[in-house]
């Protein structure tokens, strides 16, 4: 098809690189190459730039620069922070809370840390996916070393309430990690407003690229590395510094807090304009998340009936680009572990759409969406067995090769939301 | 100056990128920026990169593609072999073996593994660098689990035996890694060849950019991943892949297959002419490491009564960049590791100098070295009172303050390579 609309709804996976950034980082992909530890020119024009963009870094989420500590990816972050922490502070207890929504790279590592020894307490969440601090609290014993829960659900939304949690750490005297990766370079982040003692966040999430993330670690923070080898990172993360990639993520963190304010509230704007009129157009769509405390750019809704893979394979071909919860789990057709959580019937729940703006998102990109979205949902209800029992019987049917499974299902309360 | 002659001569720190390999990685810095796990349109372009390039970096060592993990870097990988395969084996034993002369993410994450439970050998090696087949036999224990020797030694240039030492790996059953982060690329690597069983390699080693290395795993090795969370790299590394740099790393891999005896045969060349030329040209320094079986862009020497910092220092104002030792180490004025294995005298070993051509090498840049060198060495004997001392009394005099330490050194032997 020839000038098809492009619009790519899937800025939680990674976003386009902004062309600002590039152009920051194509010396350093170029003639600048030399490494940050070589104690020649070349080198310390290597690492001059590393600690401009410790700053810029620093300076988006309100840390000092030598709390901020280079990794290659949020993943990496995210597993320094988990493993990291427990290994250091493993003498005082073996104890740690996740909540159920993190992410794959929070959860793996505790779920690592408990084939070690370790007890992992993973705290459930509400039906809009919102930890509650009352059940941080009762979760804290005596031997909890560590509690990690997201500042934002990248897959529904949800804005978690850090500052009341870490408020219920401090007075517990247990260290807070958030992950931060779908927040930073989205909405404001502060790390001491936020009360956390360390902070994953990714340049490949707010315009920077695939290749360098961050952790902030607190002072007086202990954690033990993951990757070891040369005195890289003050020692806690060896391994030659990817200097372009840190060079855009630092760029991209000042675009970010430059930028922040006019970007996400024509998010909201637009992310609402999806929000309240996709409904009005399809019939048994059901929003998940919340509906206040949600992340800007982040609209999730389970289309009753059909499955997700249908609808973003037609989707696709009218070029737009969605996904159905985390990147890193979606070649798995079942329910995310999200949607799981927060008690999605299971064959609503296989209908779901994820569809997250960018800061390029224009009114005309979400009228193409409009006008694109409903006619698939009908064309794949024309063909839905489901649908037709449905219409039929006014019955709810969940029907699979050898099954005659048949029940109730009751969506009449999330459609309240 | 205008117009001065630059001549990088530490490529084993990292080499400039290949403008051809900057050319391919450029589309997946744009607009090519999916992310590799989505179903989409962009993701499946970006999938597509990634399994294209893991075909490069087999076909440059031999090995199948699903032996092929991508990391961020040489250092991640080498931890990923020692702890990834230390957890992965330690019910069987606890015991590892590494050279004393491996990187530092190789014997770091030995140490950290020591501190864990794990018992670590740390082999000898000779005055040229060498591990002994030998040494490694004996060595081996009923409760090894791991043998991990380089295959090079990036300082001195050391190529080790891994045919031999594989050979006693494969006899005592015990697994064998080898880092071969500074041959990749630069001399023939075969994983079947060479018998091991892991292999470290990086991009920018060779002429790929910083961000993307690997590790060859073996068809049925195992191994405990070392960053968990999403499906990646067949669960075995988890995090958004950084795309470009991994498209970087297997074209790089794929111009290295094509030009690599065109390279080595020019590096050995002017290698020789480096190694022969300049001890007419300065008294009193010697070669560090072998003669044969060497690196055929590793020049390495001591050069008494002078400091490597006062050399490299006044050779960067010429535009000649060079270093003392391993890149992640060298901050720290001290004689490397690898100087103290070999059994350098302290007193010289402060003044080597490490010179590691790239295939971009000229008979021109080589010419302006040997110009350059031996005068900068002169300036810094005429300041220097160990150099007076030894022109007035014949001795050699390690002085420092506060000490009246006074010694013979007996370098005759070492001037005889």
């Amino acid at each position: 098809m020839i000038n098809m609309r492009e619009v790519y709804l899937e800025n939680q996976a990674n976003t386009a690189i902004d062309e600002r950034v590039l152009k920051e980082m194509l010396p350093y992909l170029r003639e600048k190459y030399g490494n940050a530890q070589s104690i020649n020119s070349l080198g310390a024009v290597s690492k001059d730039a590393i600690e401009k963009a410790r700053k810029q870094v620093a300076d988006l989420v309100s840390a000092k620069e030598n709390e901020i500590y280079f990794t290659s990816c949020g993943s990496e972050s995210n597993n320094l922070a988990v493993k990291g922490l427990a290994a250091a502070y493993m003498q005082k207890g073996k104890h740690i809370i996740v909540s159920a929504i993190e992410h794959f790279s929070v959860l793996y590592a505790a779920r690592r840390l408990g084939q070690e020894g370790f007890e992992v307490t993973y705290l459930p969440v509400d039906k809009y996916g919102f930890v509650s601090p009352d059940d941080v609290k009762k979760a804290i014993r005596d031997d909890t070393i560590l509690v990690s829960v997201q500042h934002a659900n990248p897959e529904i939304g949800t804005i978690q309430p850090i500052e009341e949690i870490s408020g219920v750490c401090r007075e517990k005297k247990v260290l807070l990690h958030t992950d931060a990766i779908c927040t930073c370079g989205t909405i404001p982040v502060d790390v001491n407003k936020l009360g956390v003692d360390l902070l994953s966040l990714s340049g490949s999430q707010f315009y920077g690229p695939k290749g360098a993330a961050a952790l902030y670690i607190k002072r007086n923070v202990r954690i033990i590395p993951q990757i070891d080898g040369g005195v890289q990172e003050n020692g806690r993360r060896a391994g030659t510094e990817n200097v372009p990639a840190i060079v855009g993520l630092g760029c991209a963190a000042e675009l970010a807090k430059n930028e922040l304010d006019a970007g996400y509230k024509k998010m909201i704007r637009l992310r609402d304009r999806l929000i309240t009129e996709l409904p009005k157009k399809i019939e048994y769509i059901y929003l998940n998340g919340p509906t206040e405390k949600r992340l800007p750019n982040n609209i999730n809704f389970s289309c009753e009936f059909i499955e997700g893979e249908g609808i973003f394979l037609l989707l696709d071909g009218k070029g737009i680009y969605v996904s159905s919860g985390s990147a890193c789990a979606n070649k798995a057709l079942k329910m995310s572990h999200v949607l799981t959580a927060i008690k999605v019937d299971t064959a609503v729940g296989q209908g779901s759409i994820l569809m997250t703006l960018s800061k390029h998102i224009t009114d005309e990109d979400i009228d193409y969406v409009l006008a694109e979205f409903p006619p698939i949902v009908k064309k794949l209800r024309d063909m839905s067995p489901l649908y037709d029992y449905f219409q039929k019987t006014g019955k709810r049917h969940v029907a699979g090769p050898g099954t005659d499974y048949e029940h109730e299902h009751e969506h009449e309360a999330e459609e309240d939301q």
